[in-house]
Formats: structure tokens, sequence, C-alpha cells
């Protein structure tokens, strides 16, 4: 019902591995490796930090899998796994000047204290794109400490990313001076498709532009008369330029932006139109990003069902009051 | 724990009568008096019309009136009746413009359905002030339909002004030709003071500005090391301009500002400094807004305790680790 950021009990959660069981008395993040002082921080020394609070939209990778055909492995999310929090913590860049990263540096691991079998959650960026994305350590979200399926008491939040890249859990951050080679992001989280009758693969980075149809709902029953379609849009590599609504086929309309722009939040949408006629009405939107990158009519199937950001349909039904 | 936003189970509750028991499928919203169409809608109509996203700050009128010296009557409010949550509604432009205000309009009166005693909960507005006030009725509150006690189905929100205006329970706005004399803007919610020997009263109108702190706590026992005080600043009539941290009456250093600015809502600050040795230490913090407005050393004292926005003390205790 209208929001921007929903409350954190309707956040999605998607975890690889069983919620840890941190003692965040005992909880430190370590940082070491190709680093000059290696540190050791406790809860109340991140929170002692310089802050920022910034509101961020995460989806899912496999976000709308299940709408691919042919269907694939991996967990069936329809379209709820994408969600807005406004997030607390420190800026990373300011950790690692703290810890001074030194020559020959190449990637920064972030390890989770999530694991199974003795393989622990990791995930790797660049230190090139560290430079291009605000990375944060977040310690509340909402206004609350982080809860513990959430990542109590400190995730990484990566803006414009897919959210496997938003470590959580987080207890330790290794500078390294090669390739991170962790299952999570060279087997998992990678497009494969084939081109040229080759098997190609693309790590999975930032999300993709999208629009989604939150009102009205799939199979809602509306009355005749004025009605507003609502939703959301966004895009990990540039800010939302429109989004465009078309009822039954007909032509593209453009739908208001609603509220503040924040970069690296989605951004509410509407078109107030009018129902003349009781029946069935299917409604498209389709969001553009400032970049010029816009929604495809069908996904391109990938073999673990990645990054679906096709146009989405919802059809709902009038009649009269 | 850091946010600008806050959950809306922490959000303060100030009511004047009990809680309404409304039933939201015949809940009506009636505007009617001086206008050209009289209106009936219904919530679904409201929600169909253009919408407005919002993050406003609401602070009641008597938020640290328990300071007050010599004490007043009143709800003994310390400093917790001020919050923050983004609102979700349509403008009351909007609405006024499909009604057709008639010639001869002065006021507008907005009716809560909480009553007692046959007194019903009722504030105007001019349409003077309704023009420098962005004047939303929201449905929605931190992205979720408002809760009982927070006004549901639909709630006025004043953005600036003291919470009394932000009148819960709407079901009636009643466009009148003269000046509205209801008790809680003419006996209640008036500075009363003396000058020159005479009592002179003024409405409660727009917040006062004012920084809070809101770390460490009063009596908290923190570390000797690295440390960041933090807290609000807000201001109902201009942005923020800065915030001012004193420490054991030491010279005033300047305040970081955190996060977004958004003109309706309050701002974080932080001051991130040292404390090299064990004891009590008195942080006092200081906020001026655009218009060069800044904060008392000691409250003006007013008959019954409204406005209080006297620099705040909060003393904490460094110990060793």
């Amino acid at each position: 019902m209208g929001g921007t950021v929903m409350p954190s009990a309707h956040f999605y959660v998607r975890n690889h591995f069983a919620v840890p069981n941190l003692d965040a008395a005992a909880w430190r993040l370590r940082v070491g490796g190709l680093v000059k002082r290696p540190l050791a921080l406790g809860l109340e020394d991140l929170v002692n930090l310089p802050s920022r609070i910034e509101t961020v939209t995460l989806e899912c990778a496999g976000n709308g899998r299940a709408f691919l055909m042919p269907s694939v492995g991996g967990e069936q999310w329809g379209l709820g796994a994408v969600s807005t929090a406004e997030w607390t913590g420190t800026p990373l860049a300011g950790i690692l000047d703290r810890a001074g990263v030194a020559t020959g540096a190449r990637e920064v691991v972030f390890k989770g204290a999530d694991e199974e079998e003795g393989r622990r959650f990791e995930r790797s960026l660049t230190i090139e794109d560290l430079r291009s994305s605000d990375v944060m350590l977040a310690y509340a979200m909402n206004g609350e400490l982080l809860a513990p399926h959430h990542g109590y008491p400190l995730r990484v939040i990566v803006p414009g990313w897919y959210g496997v890249a938003s470590v959580k859990w987080l207890t330790e951050i290794d500078v390294i001076g090669h390739s991170f080679s962790g299952c999570f992001q060279t087997e998992k989280y990678v497009y494969e498709f084939e081109r040229d009758g080759r098997v190609a693969k693309e790590p999975v980075r930032h999300q993709r532009v999208r629009a989604l149809i939150t009102q009205p709902g799939p199979d809602q029953i509306i009355d005749v008369g004025a009605l507003a379609i609502r939703g959301f849009a966004w895009s990990g590599a540039a800010p939302i330029a429109k989004v465009e609504v078309s009822l039954n086929g007909h032509a593209w309309e453009k739908a208001r932006l609603v509220g503040e722009a924040s970069r690296h939040s989605w951004r509410r949408w509407e078109l107030t139109t009018r129902v003349d006629r009781p029946g069935r009405i299917t409604a498209r939107a389709r969001a553009t990003d400032q970049s010029g990158r816009t929604q495809p009519e069908e996904q391109v199937w990938n073999r673990q069902g990645y990054g679906n950001n096709a146009i989405q349909d919802v059809a709902f039904i009038a009649r009269r009051r």
C-alpha cells in the first residue's frame, strides 16, 4: 500500500546456508590479506565510525525465475524477491583506508559466517568495482539493528547489484592479489547460454532494468470508473528515466514517477486512468533507464534462470459497482 | 539505531479522545460547506487518485514539556514525542479542486471521527496556510495501511506543523467563510505568556528548530576511545542549515549532516570524536535552520508548556575498556 521503503518483516529473505547464531559481544570483523594494518573491529567500533544512511533496493538474481520457459532449477521465485529498505552503516572505503590496501591488491573477498560442510559463503568485488559502487557495511535496517535472517550483526550492501553480492553475517574481509574463484561467482550466479554453438558465461552483476505492477493485483476485481495502476521500477546501472503502461495491447502511455528520486532505490510510478466497461483487462509496464536500457518482450533463456526482466503482464477484472 | 524513518510500532502516539472503531467499508470522507460540488469519497476512491509519497517528521507541541520550570499541566512528555515516517496519500489540493472552493471561503475545517461527550476533534487551516503547506490526506504509513491508533483509514498530514494539525480518523472537510473557533486551537494549543503585564496568546503552528541527541543515551557507559555522537535535527519553517555540538562546555564543533536531505523530514547528524579520559561527559547539541532560527539556552515559559526547544543536555560516562 504505497510507500518506497518496505517494513523489515516483509523484506524478502534468500539465504544459501542456515542462519548462523552469532554472539555479538564476541563477534569481530577481521580485515586482512594485502593490507598494511590488519584490523579486528567489534560492532561498537563500527558504530563509532562515520555513518551513511541510504535507501537501497535489493533484488535476488533469481527473481522471476518461475516464469522462464523451459523451466530451470533453483528457488522458484515469482516476483517477490525484490525489496527496498533504508540501511545505516559505515562506508567500506573508510575501513579499507584504515587498513591501508597494499600494492598488488586486485580483489576484496567478503566472507560470511554461514557455512555448510566446511564451505563458507564468500563473494568478491574487484578494486575497480569498488571504485564505482558505494559499498557500505550495514548494521541497521529501517532504523533497527539487523534481524538475524537479514545478516545480524553486519551485512555488506552493494547498491545496484543483485542481492548475492550483499554478503550477510560478515566476519572477514580479505584483500587478495588474484582473481577469486569461489563457487558463488564462478559456478552459481553466472549467466550461461549458447553463443555460436558454444556455452558462453557471464557473471551476474547489476540489477537489470525492470518495472513491476503492484496494483491492481493479479485477478483482482476492481470497480468500473477511476483506476490507478501503480508499481515500482529500478535499474542497477542508471536511474529510471520513464515507465510506460499499455492496457489491453493499446499504445504505451507514460506513467508519472512519484516521490523523491534516490540513486539506489526503486522508484514509485503510477498511471491514473479510467475503465469504462466491465471485463478483463491486461496491463503491461515497461521501464527505461537513463542509459537507454529497457525491458525485453520475452526473456532470453539462461541455464540457471537469472536476471529475468521481461515485461510483466497483470490481468484483472472490472465490474460495475 | 540509525535510520531516518522509524518503524511504525515505535512512532509516538498522542490522541485526545478514544480511538474510534471505524468500518472502512462504510467510511466516507465528506467534503462540503462553501464548495461547488460536495463530495463523498470512499477509501478506494482516494487510492485511485494521483498519489504522493513523502517522509514527514511529526512532533507533538508538548514534546519536552516535562522539563519546563515551573512545571505545567498536560501530558508529561520527555523527548519521545517526535517521529518520522514515510506517508502515502493524495494531495489535499486535488480534492479541493474537485469540490471547487466557492468564493468567500476563508478556512478549511478538518473533522475527526473521535469524540467525547458530543465534542469532536476538529482543527482548521486558513486558505493561505494551505497555499504554503503541502497538505496531504494519508492512507498509508511506512508502506502499510494506517494502524487504528495512527488514524485509520485517513489522516491529514500537515508537514512542518506541530502534530495537532494532522487530524486523525478524518471523516469531514468543511470549507467555511469565517474564522474557526474550535477549542483545540483557541483554548488548547495556544502559547500563553505575559507581555507588558497582560496575557498574550499565539496559536501553535510550525515546529520550532531543534536538535536531539539520541546516541549516547543519558547515563550510558561508553568506552574511552573513538566516539560518535548522533541525533536528529528539524525545523518546521526551513531546512536545517547546521548542527553544532559542545562537550563539557567547550567550544561548539560543527557536526556532519548524514543521509539525503528531504524537505519535511528530520535530518540525521553526527560528530565523530575521541574521548581520552574516563569520567562524566556532558554533550549539548544546537540546530540552526536556513532562515537563521536557532535554539534558546533556556525555554521561555508558557502556560501550557508548548514548543519547548531549549538546547538539550545529555550526560554519559566514559570508562577504560
